[in-house]
């Protein structure tokens, strides 16, 4: 069996341009530039259609480790799977998540399941099969490689499964339309979140969430169908699926662990709790367990109340809702977790129950 | 003694012009128009200089008490003291707090200190006045009023301190100068911090938390001259302070009792689970213990970071601070307390350590 | 023949809940309460679904004016067509304008057609029946109707018609469902712009504009169907249209003309000149004209550039394209007509062709 | 007597990284990347603290030229003049203009003065220096050699004159009191006005529109003291003011001509009008004439008003006031010249009376 460590080091960032902090642990030698499969980032931006801030962070990656792995720039954008969230409301901290694997030895004396990754990604998809059960499938399928490739066999040591996805463009509506066929939506904006919600769906079929017989008119319509561990973001660079699944696993020779819950609504903190706790970092943190970063996916609620409360986020012409959903959750997760230096995505459709998300944690173990 | 029976409704509202909540318990008989003494309110505007939703809301509650009461409008707006605290970010919920005090036996087997409330205000100030040493110590002389007024004696009984105060505009700047003197500043939007700081350190004053020996050059400069339980608002509408004291007394017959805590920072859970467990309504609640609400401040800390995590609300030119601050303490707060029907008023100028702020939390008792 | 004098009063606001200029006028006997048929607003607010300014205006305006009428508030708010636009973006200033009618006679000397004013409404519609067909047909003859009410009889003598039309709600939608019927569109938000645009529609057949086959999906579907001279606003308070016809006519023995041109995009200076110079005002103005006020509709065009230079008011997720196109065709209005104290207007739905729209303007004659 | 023949090109771009329009036309031979002097352009974030388009598109731009250039990144900034402003609200289009320069003999039959570029720039400053009469010195002595190396000898014949200069930061706050020196302000964001402020002041005392004796204490408060050609725009990146000049010199041998005129207030259409005017562009433009691009500043007056007429720009808490009278100027300049793709850039102290600003003209002649 083939044995791997994983690497997981969250950096602190002082603009979407800034790659100082991670030039300087390649210099140092804390990280192998060649290791790098992943980097998650939470830039300043806005997180809607007009942030520019997630496109310049990746070019400001891409241009600076280019001569580290001797390749042009487009080719490093190609090798390493870069996902940049915008928005960092409240006190949520810009920074960048850093995963890095290797061949490694499992020490004798390891016990337990420890952190693994896996990648794997999809064909290209053609435009009319972005939001419908093509793509719920063949991403069925790639999430399957990619826990292989993690090592993972028991879907419920999957822990969090992030996806990069297509998006509609004009153009490639109009090739649908050229080929005799329609798109699932015209828009360039809600394509965004057909895409997300059938990543999802595609996520909850391989882990066994839900049945495998998804239709495509329930795609953003029946908000009961949804995976507790995806985390899906639409990019207009790609037209395949890229997939990151995070889980626990016996090959893994690492020093972190990972875990979930699921908030079932946006002020649901004992499911934060149980996800701190399911890595030792609840309440009283066990010894030698220290907090690496909380992966955690926001929405306002649909029907525009939590527990009965109304809310106004949905009808705020001056903030959208995904501003107000990632600062009110960011706000309870830094709360618990004694940071704001978090991952909190916005736009979560599929991606927990509706109104709620995932919410998964690294732990660091001495 | 004098005793009084204190009552405290929480009451939802569907936008900033809706009275039916209130008119339907004052014609149910649930609540005596008469007795009503203060209104605290979170209304859906920016809580910037252009939110209309604040006059808004109390234009449509005058109008609407007026002919319950007998009076104009504007003799309503004399009587009842209205705090309207606009922005109603992420998970916080539009909704008033209505108070009211009558004189009442006290029940003969009752116990321990209840929910009592008082009132008082200081003097019309002078233009020049305000921000400055004069407002400290006049202010203190009526938060010491207001606490005889309350029945309370022990500054540690008092857990929350409300107060509205003045602010300056050009015509109340021009009218110093024409008597030779000159205003703390010239802008309408600062005088506003000016005459929250000041008030606050008179709390601050009046309860012993500080000396009394505050310089006018202290006010928004010594971070560490602070109250623990002021929270502090500025209109346009009057020339004087009104104070607000809430605390607990031996006097009191209500069924309710306040406790309160100190949030460090915008994200010290900690301390929110210590001002719900003060009252009860801790991890465990006891029995018989029912929230009504919590009332915090919130700011973002000015050395922008938060722990060591650097936050981005004071580099925001799309969203102000105060909106990101209330956001994310009104997240943390929800998801402790249960619901965003909270109040968190953004603009914590000493009150409360420099990013952190006040929280007062509000039990019934059954 | 019944002739009228119509008057247009401009009165600036310092506040959607200023009515002071309004209440001198009538103090001082320069307006009639009696006689106010209409009043037109730019409000503060954002224009967008939480523009609370709005209704603030209107209820202040009914509070003020029910003692003046001997009616309650709601009864003033049933007699007068109220229509506030919210957003004064850039160099637009806060007015409302006053429409007023009374029987009159016609000098003896006075020569050509003057600015009259007519007011119908629709029948109630059922939720259904809203952005289709039956909306179009009914509007239509109301136009007509309100034609008659203002002495006009060539529809080329119409210059503005201001509508106000009703919204879906999701109980409206719900008691469609009921019926075994389905509504346009399930939102709100987008309930608005079906009602505005089959409301200009029904202009446009009424005047001749289009011709009246309008089938229900051409709604918001076909933009080479529009009126020039429909400006509509949706609002929750009401199931009918109300209509007002604003031309010219031979009956009128006001001292105001009004005369309207179509802007073709948002920049188009040229439609401006044409509307000022054809009422006299046009680069070297008449001797004895003045400008009263200038109404407009304004929106960013739909594909995303004007003349071909791209616009970025459609992807910003921080400012609404309304609010965009407010600023930027009241920067443009302003400039030409000398005065920010113009009515500019968003969401011109078949008001115009896309991505303009009709501009009018009165004139006072001395 | 060196004479140069000056380039302008103005080119379209799909977002702030977008270089491919400099590129295409370096890879045609229409522009030789080693004449380029300086580039201008309009991105699209909103211009303030957080918009980092201006950092992209810079970023962007050297990467892309570095080849070209057989330089670095770094080397590229140094060499050639970026000055990006943000913000294309409303109708404003993102563009870019460069500047190109090279050696060239003047035909013969070329009469009158052409359009032609210099530059220079100060001494590095110290932190206590910026916003005061060193600045302004220093500016004026680099805006005389600017002249000189545009070969433009008549302070008429200047038309536009941007600067790039510096700001504080807290470090360099710290620096200057290190040495027992006080800054003239503390505030980041305040600095960039001061810094602004003194460098306009610098260019108005080069052209000799107000007399050298300014004091410190004139700056940012005398509004009567201005450039009427002035443009600033300050940036982290340099110590120094970057100065370049735009005039006619009967030294060029370009293709291009210059004028411009000063907008009193936001709506000045005469003023726009007389800007194209002085370049043959006006209401019949002369044949053979062709509109290049407009340079604009603009501001919301101070004193709250636009000829009497209250604007709400400056209490506006969701959008900042540049952002407003960008959209409101841009609506204004865009109709009257046709097109969206100007620039218009805000902030304008000492640039232009209170509320005004200079507005440029360069037309292409053929």
């Amino acid at each position: 069996m083939r044995t791997t460590a994983v690497g997981v080091f969250k950096i602190a960032t002082r603009g979407p341009g800034d790659v100082s902090g991670l030039m300087a642990m390649i210099g140092s030698g804390a990280i192998d530039p060649t290791s790098i499969l992943a980097i998650l980032g939470k830039t300043e931006g806005n997180g809607g259609v007009n942030d520019f801030t997630r496109e310049y962070a990746v070019a400001a990656l891409c241009t600076a480790l280019a001569p580290k792995l001797g390749l042009s720039s487009e080719a490093v954008e190609q090798r390493i799977a870069f996902v940049m969230s915008g928005g960092t409301e409240g006190v949520l901290s810009p920074h960048i998540t850093v995963f890095t694997r290797r061949e490694a030895e499992r020490p004798a004396g390891m016990s337990g399941k420890r952190l693994s990754i896996g990648m794997a990604h999809t064909r290209d998809f053609l435009p009319e099969e972005l939001g419908r059960s093509a793509q719920i499938t063949e991403t069925a399928t790639a999430v399957k490689a990619a826990m292989e490739d993690a090592g993972i066999t028991d879907p419920t040591d999957v822990h969090f499964v992030q996806i990069k996805c297509p998006l509609l463009t004009s153009e490639r509506v109009e090739a649908a339309k050229a080929r005799g066929n329609k798109t699932a939506t015209t828009s360039s904006y809600s394509s965004m979140a057909y895409s997300r919600g059938a990543s999802a769906l595609g996520v909850a079929v391989a882990l066994g969430e839900i049945a495998s017989d998804i239709r495509d008119e329930d795609v953003l319509r029946r908000d009961d169908l949804f995976s507790n561990v995806a985390s899906t973001s639409s990019g207009i660079e790609l037209m395949h699926n890229v997939v990151i699944v995070l889980g626990n696993s016996a090959s893994s020779a690492s020093t972190f662990e990972i875990g979930h819950a699921v908030m079932d609504d946006a002020i649901d903190a004992a499911a934060v709790m149980s996800a701190l706790t399911s890595v030792g970092l609840g309440t009283t943190p066990q010894p030698g367990r220290e907090l690496v970063n909380v992966f955690a996916k926001a929405e306002a609620s649909p029907d525009g109340s939590v527990r009965g409360d109304r809310h106004t986020m949905l009808e705020d012409t001056d903030i959208s809702s995904t501003r107000h959903a990632r600062a009110a959750v960011g706000g309870l997760i830094a709360g618990l977790a004694g940071t704001g230096a978090v991952y909190v995505s916005g736009g979560a459709e599929h991606q927990g129950p509706a109104g709620g998300g995932p919410v998964a944690v690294i732990a660091r173990l001495s």
